[in-house]
């Protein structure tokens, strides 16, 4: 009987966070969180779920170019796409003519992102498995076939490739079982939001401290005098040994970046994230060796691996956060784990928004039992928002992510959260 | 009485180039030159004509991203955009919610490309001049205020940008009467596409020698047999005088890149365009360290200022080919000049396409005249296909671009050209 992708749907769900600032930053300062959900139906009895995530205004062109895929898959047999997800990715990512809206950036490789996640999530229900658990079940060979060396082969050959992940291979099932026992570390950015009071960044930073985790993140770059504020009554709060990280969300120029952490630099702050323009890989070198011993992590905004390995051979970056949505999926992101563990770099995961944090954990649960074999320095960003609206939200317990059970890669939307938050047209946008 | 901006228009134009191989290369190789067309109505009695370029499917994705702009331009004083045509771009580049899609890059950056360019249309019109002589009569101060600097200042800051343009200002009007004598140096790409013939190459190659050109482009990174054949019947053709640029088309990694220009070597090409991925700035400089003498081009695909500025910086290039379209029109342009005139890089614009020949030219008499005040190794790329479906098309007399004297930017389409060419229900589709 025929197995095959029958459709691509995408939708357009918004939530209305705007309302209370949540999510709110130095470059964002009224996001309403959304996702281009996108639906991989088959003429079997799973189904493939995978999004983009955006915060709000022109999600209805991320949901265009999520249909404008619908021709290169529908039709395409799932044995043949499941068994060979490097290709599937290479065919979304290298049509001939929807490459020049890119190439390999913004609008059309999110929707490659969405799309390519739809078929790992499809991938993991098939075979009953979570998607860390997936690839950390496929050998050497199989995680090489994956990636698109084209552009690496100056940073990473597919021989270093493979010895990194024969040298990972041992450990696997114990690393494995530790991860079921004892989860992946977590650090929270609920506290910071730019538009939260002192009273509110005071509470929610004591709270993080008594839930366990160990980091914590404030959004920074909106004001000076503020910043020193809120950082210096974050450290109080917090004690001397939790790490404060901050995030100015690209609001700096390269000298602005360094002047302004010099003032942040009495109350220790661990990682400057986004310090400038997420392009500017020279940029985030020169800051990172003026304000060393603080690091500099970046990724959220980071479009491709050719990005990032950049930033790794321009020594531009001490913490690496991937995202996601942002780059095509699970697919480029192997490669990108890839690259970070032939640099040594940590891998600390963007997450937070709709459903980044379901999807992401999967990566560095994966990175962990399969490429770095470590958690040292290593943390995924936990937003405590919107986990509700999802079939499988993550659980954070002590400060870290419990290692998830379900089949799948964890962006399913409940359907009443779906049919609710469809815009402009579900009930919370038609009452708002 | 008010003088508004009434309207935001975006339609889907495409020519079904891909018939007859025009436009062809290593990644493009069955192109449908395209249009997202943007037009801005006003109160008054004219309009403003600006488009983004793609190459067929997915132009229905860059519609829907020059849409989203809609709400934030209409209703807008005309006035006050025309005479702070620097706070139009930061607008539209810089919506909170729309820049999560970029930023400054893809789709959302070239609908804002469209909409600026359309401003200056409308501007050139209502002034009675050619974009480019606009440009060249405003002041130092006024060209300034029309840049961005919050990601450059670490290599070019405002008071270098003065003085670049203080120093061209006393031969300006020299210069301008020059160009209205003489034109502006152009090369051609016309008997290069991948898709020709030898004897089409051939053929095509002497016709340009002929018509005046000095320099002509092929395009290259398919098969190495065939490269190296092409280049030597070329060169054989136009003789050791003619310079000959060839054009991967982002085909090769960086040692791939290094490699086949070395069979390429023997017979003289003049600079390697799109040698590799756009965005590896470091790539294209180690790529430049090892071909040289022969120069390194790119820039039709380089997505924003930051990453010229990087370019420049990592002394990565010897020719800068800015785009019409591919970053945010005129105003991003206008930076991007500057940038080239401090770093002491010529600019030769990427034009072909859909109206970027028409567009272009204004950019590069504009750099003559005010800038960087040279012609020396500046030369305009020009392709003869499609200006006929323009109002005001480019004219190219041995080898030249002849000055535009039409008041505007040039991207008009005569009226029934869009109407036939709209898709999918204009007749030359209805039909296809």
């Amino acid at each position: 009987m025929a197995d095959l992708i029958t459709a691509l749907e995408a939708h357009d769900i918004r939530f209305p966070t705007s309302q209370h600032l949540d999510g709110s930053d130095a470059l964002n300062p009224e996001p309403d969180y959304s996702a281009a959900y996108a639906v991989l139906r088959t003429s079997g009895d799973e189904e493939g779920y995978g999004l983009a995530f955006t915060v709000g205004r022109g999600n209805e062109v991320q949901v265009a170019a999520i249909r404008a895929l619908e021709p290169l898959v529908v039709g395409l047999d799932v044995q043949e796409v499941l068994g060979n997800l490097g290709a599937f990715s290479r065919l979304l990512t290298g049509d001939s003519q929807l490459r020049w809206l890119g190439p390999h950036k913004g609008v059309v490789h999110m929707a490659a992102a969405a799309v390519v996640n739809a078929a790992w999530d499809l991938f993991g229900r098939r075979e009953g498995l979570p998607v860390w658990r997936l690839l950390s079940r496929m050998s050497p060979e199989q995680l090489v076939d994956l990636v698109d060396f084209r552009y690496l082969r100056d940073a990473l050959t597919p021989e270093e490739a493979l010895a990194i992940l024969r040298r990972a291979a041992p450990g696997r099932q114990e690393r494995e079982e530790q991860l079921l026992r004892t989860g992946y570390p977590a650090y929270t950015t609920t506290p910071g939001w730019l538009g939260y009071s002192d009273d509110k960044l005071l509470r929610l930073s004591k709270e993080a401290v008594a839930d366990g985790f160990t980091q914590i993140k404030l959004k920074v770059g909106a004001n000076r005098e503020d910043d020193v504020r809120r950082m210096a009554l974050a450290r109080e709060a917090v004690g001397a040994d939790i790490r404060i990280a901050v995030d100015s969300n690209q609001a700096w120029g390269v000298q602005e970046a360094i002047e302004w952490m010099r003032l942040l630099a009495p109350h220790n702050p661990y990682w400057i994230e986004e310090p400038t323009s997420p392009d500017d890989i020279l940029g985030h070198a020169a800051v990172r060796r003026a304000v060393a011993p603080i690091k500099v992590a970046t990724g959220e905004h980071c479009h491709n691996q050719v990005m990032f390995k950049q930033l790794l051979q321009a020594d531009a970056i001490d913490v690496l956060q991937m995202d996601a949505s942002r780059v095509a999926g699970v697919t480029e992101n192997v490669a990108i784990l890839l690259l970070a563990a032939k640099f040594g770099v940590p891998v600390c995961p963007h997450a937070g928004g709709v459903g980044l944090c379901e999807m992401v954990q999967h990566l560095s649960m994966f990175d962990y039992v399969a490429v770095s074999g470590s958690t040292e320095d290593r943390t995924i960003e936990y937003v405590d928002h919107l986990h509700e609206h999802f079939e499988d939200p993550v659980v954070v317990r002590n400060g870290r992510y419990a290692a998830p059970l379900s089949p799948g890669l964890g962006a399913r939307l409940l359907p009443q959260s779906a049919a609710d938050h469809r815009f402009p047209d579900g009930p919370v946008w038609r009452n708002a």
